[in-house]
């Protein structure tokens, strides 16, 4: 099986130009196959202000009503996915801009109402890669935005990272893949005041363990709940680290383990 | 070879749901290969204003400076282009939506600056349709957006009649193409104040006497050069319709003829 990396990387890092720019010159460097999964919400956010769409967060999750679903669709999709495409090209690496609609790459179900309405947000329902793998064998390098499709013609707002490990649990029947989840920090902390503390492996004991003690809190618990599923989905390597964590090897930062 | 029908359609169509839907229906059941060229530039004058962005035009083209471009970029390849293909999904249609930078499909040059600095407006340079084919030849439709890009990592807001003249000129090479540009009238008009007076078949001719003696005018113009363009490219059949025509068959409207 040929290896595949499949990149992570927040909506900062792609959103400001010197930080794209050295994102992408790390990122074209990876050996092998690649793909990127982008964000883009401090765009968002700003765009949504700008035309008098109001944001609301609940648990960092973005509520989706109507017009922030234009906005999101409109940013994630449009700007941001196209910026990097356009930049990824100039480098003369072939790449090709995706939602989950495009190639019914991955189908989504409109999040039931419980206590929260999160509007037009989609948790994954099934991904397809068919057409996909054509391209990434071709060399091609998938740019996906974090917006999925319902079936029945609506886009869904769905989660960055949750898409990035759906799509490596799916492409982990086809290829050696590894998940690299970039963020702002050298990798998960055992101590959150200090950077350096970096937890070079966690195995999902430990993670459950540092859970409880709230050593490991907030934004990082989903993120490691979508890496040690797509770990669990045969996955070969899962690590969190930031964009530094790209040059010279996939061994930075902190690799999960399973137990 | 196979038939591939590449239809164009303008923005008003696509951009509300009444007829976009209703063009989908008919799109959905032409027989063989598809691509769909869309523009979309109704939503980007309204998004603009909506972010007080002004909206320059000069001669029916969008003066393009880099808040418009941002613009264009989130309307085009977001908005308008994921619903359309999410709409196509929802019909069992596989579709990709794609730019000229996705899967490096059209490269542009920055117009020169000439009488007028038309801004970030790119004009064709090369069309590039490996890896489109591929997805072509596997039943997938792609759904175009009307920007391209310069190789240098910039995104060009481009004439979406021009990208669809391009686009079956270069597939001519490996189908048999029609090319069908639906526009708001039944066809090209021999009395522009009689809507029924379709001129059934026009050789380039024709177009240049019509257009000395003032029958064919303004946009119509580039339309039908690009029309022109595509037919000595090697194109089948070039045709000219409202969305009506594309109803049972690709005989209406106005057909264009090689001298």
């Amino acid at each position: 099986m040929q290896e595949i990396t499949i990149v992570k990387v927040g909506g900062k890092v792609v959103e400001t130009p010197e930080s794209l720019n050295e994102l992408l010159n790390d990122f074209v460097t990876l050996p092998g196959l690649k793909v990127l999964v982008h964000g883009g919400g401090r765009s968002a956010t700003k765009v949504a202000a700008q035309l008098g769409v109001e944001t609301k967060m609940v648990d960092g999750r973005r509520i989706t009503d109507l017009e922030t679903l234009k906005v999101v669709t409109m940013v994630y999709a449009g700007l941001v996915n196209k910026n990097i495409v356009a930049s990824l090209q100039a480098r003369n690496a072939n790449s090709v801009g995706l939602t989950g609609a495009d190639l019914n790459l991955i189908k989504a179900v409109k999040r039931p109402v419980k206590e929260i309405d999160y509007g037009y947000v989609g948790d994954v329902e099934s991904v397809q890669v068919n057409e996909l793998m054509d391209l990434i064998n071709k060399g091609v390098i998938p740019v996906v935005a974090p917006l999925t499709h319902d079936g029945k013609g609506n886009m869904l707002n769905t989660n960055a990272d949750t898409m990035a490990s759906a799509l490596a649990s799916a492409l982990a029947k086809h290829y050696k893949v590894n998940l690299v989840y970039c963020f702002e920090k050298k990798g998960v902390l055992s101590n959150p005041d200090d950077d350096e503390s970096v937890i070079k492996e966690l195995s999902h004991k430990l993670f459950k363990e540092h859970q409880e003690t709230g050593v490991i809190t907030e934004g990082m618990i989903p993120k490691l709940d979508n890496g040690f599923n797509a770990l669990n989905a045969g996955v070969i390597k899962v690590s969190i680290t930031n964009t530094q964590g790209l040059k010279g090897g996939l061994d930075k930062g902190t690799l999960l383990k399973k137990d």
